[in-house]
């Protein structure tokens, strides 16, 4: 008894095989249920990290996105065109391959933020818009490259599609299965709900992260506090880590979102500064054993759903 | 050859026998080189839980605490007292063992906050003040009680001493032989410094991570925004689990320089926000590498170090 492949391609394009693009095609072309040519032809800007895939194996041939005869080659046939790289990167990258795209060929992306990248693609694509997925896995690594690319980086994940009016029924399985291929749970949302949503769990602690070390440099004791940093600290800034390229994308590409989110937050932080002023334990400890029970239970249940019950009035 | 231990006591009594108290016995009574009779007795309200220390062999002995003649037992002859109690008990437990102390017991603390500690120990103390050496040992574990007590727990960490003009100078060093003893780096500052310093990098953290899962409960879409939390906020919101009455207790006996770390930290927050708002990437990517490249130095020097160069300013 042979089972049908729940996914099936023959041609994928790649542009940006760093981990994000590498991983998904080292989970198509390495994990198991997935049938086709599985041929993934690899497209960007620098021919050492072109090389650097093909020597790695995760694609099977590449192009340099100057070069018109061979990105004309790349993008002929493919079933799916994925755009891997940074979002402000969105318009300029889809004009380049528009005149190049098949009828046929699905194009979605893994970027950060929707509701530019919408834009960018409404103006880069036009009547072609249809054609366009857009998409974002959530997962990452604190490495980045394709050297750091792994075909069980979605496994478990979450990947939100953003679907648009345009798109057919079809394009949307089409992605949603191929995600799903990669061991990734996908659901839909709307562009504007994604960055509410990225705003407030993923844009926002990073900037708070980032604020934190900030307000530490400023001080004039500052070599003494970070000598007496210790776990909470610790656990608090391994974001403030991140690359400060991609955050500064995100944070100028999502910023009406993340200003709503940054101005509520801020909106509680000066009702604990008023409770902690006025020594009132009652009240913090209240908010301090809301939070505990909601972020234990998100944890317990594996990090993805919490009850919150009438705390979300 | 003998070496001549570093330290040595005959009688240590821990008021409060949990993860923090229970750890110091087994480190002085498990760890090596430390001489003396080594007795250790617990001082603590239940009976229950005096039981289970005397059980699994952190103490050698107990008293509760509301028993005149056993408490005075205890006390009688003791070298060392240590308050492993929260902050708020300081005067009430220290006012209860003042009448049965002996004028050459040390008795030291292990507050996370030290002014508030102070004041209440000068006014429980009064004449004997000189006897308390205030004293923090910066470390701890998600799980608490004496079965949490690890005798390796303080090994590498940073005790903080504050001494106080009438500690003798023996007092001082005694005490610091004492958490040298656990493998601990022994350091000194004055109580508002290190207020200053813990409500920096400890205290502020929490306030800020449980106010961001207070401000997801808070929206209408809560339920949403925690199912698509992942790995960013499940670091930043890791300490959102600590007890909410101990950081209640912290956060009113440290307000005042809480509040000033508050507002400082506000102002950072109001000055990202303008950059966010005028989409200001150039300014962004400043704070944010600056941010990453202290936070990425504070790591690779094990946590603990950092330079700063002219970014103090």
């Amino acid at each position: 008894m042979t089972a049908v492949a729940a996914f099936s391609f023959d041609k994928l394009v790649i542009l940006g095989v760093g981990l994000i693009g590498g991983s998904l095609a080292r989970a198509l072309r390495e994990r198991g249920d997935v049938a086709g040519a599985r041929t993934v032809i690899g497209v960007g800007r620098s021919a050492a990290s072109m090389a650097r895939a093909l020597e790695l194996g995760v694609v099977d041939g590449t192009a340099l996105l100057a070069d018109d005869a061979a990105l004309r080659a790349a993008l002929a046939g493919a079933d799916f065109v994925l755009l891997a790289a940074p979002v402000a990167q969105t318009q300029p990258l889809l004009e380049r391959i528009a005149p190049f795209l098949d009828d046929t060929t699905i194009v979605t992306d893994a970027g950060s933020t929707k509701s530019d990248v919408v834009a960018a693609a409404r103006a880069a694509l036009g009547a072609r818009i249809g054609q366009f997925v857009p998409g974002h896995p959530i997962a990452g690594r604190e490495s980045s490259g394709v050297d750091a690319a792994l075909p069980e980086l979605y496994a478990g994940r979450n990947v939100v599609l953003c679907p648009l009016p345009e798109n057919g029924q079809q394009a949307v399985e089409r992605v949603t299965a191929m995600w799903r291929a990669t061991g990734a749970s996908v659901s839909s949302m709307s562009p504007e709900q994604h960055d509410r949503v990225l705003a407030s769990v993923s844009h926002l602690p990073h900037v708070l992260s980032y604020a934190l070390v900030e307000q530490i440099l400023n001080s004039p004791d500052a070599a003494l506090k970070f000598s007496f940093a210790a776990g909470g600290f610790r656990d608090f800034t391994r974001i403030a880590a991140s690359s400060p390229e991609m955050w500064r994308d995100i944070c100028v590409a999502n910023r009406a979102a993340l200003l709503d989110e940054l101005d509520d937050y801020m909106a509680v932080l000066t009702r604990l500064r008023a409770a902690i002023d006025a020594a009132d334990g009652a009240a913090l400890e209240a908010v301090f054993a809301r939070s505990r029970v909601a972020r234990t239970e998100w944890q317990e249940r594996g990090g993805t759903k919490v009850s919150v019950g009438d705390a979300s009035k």
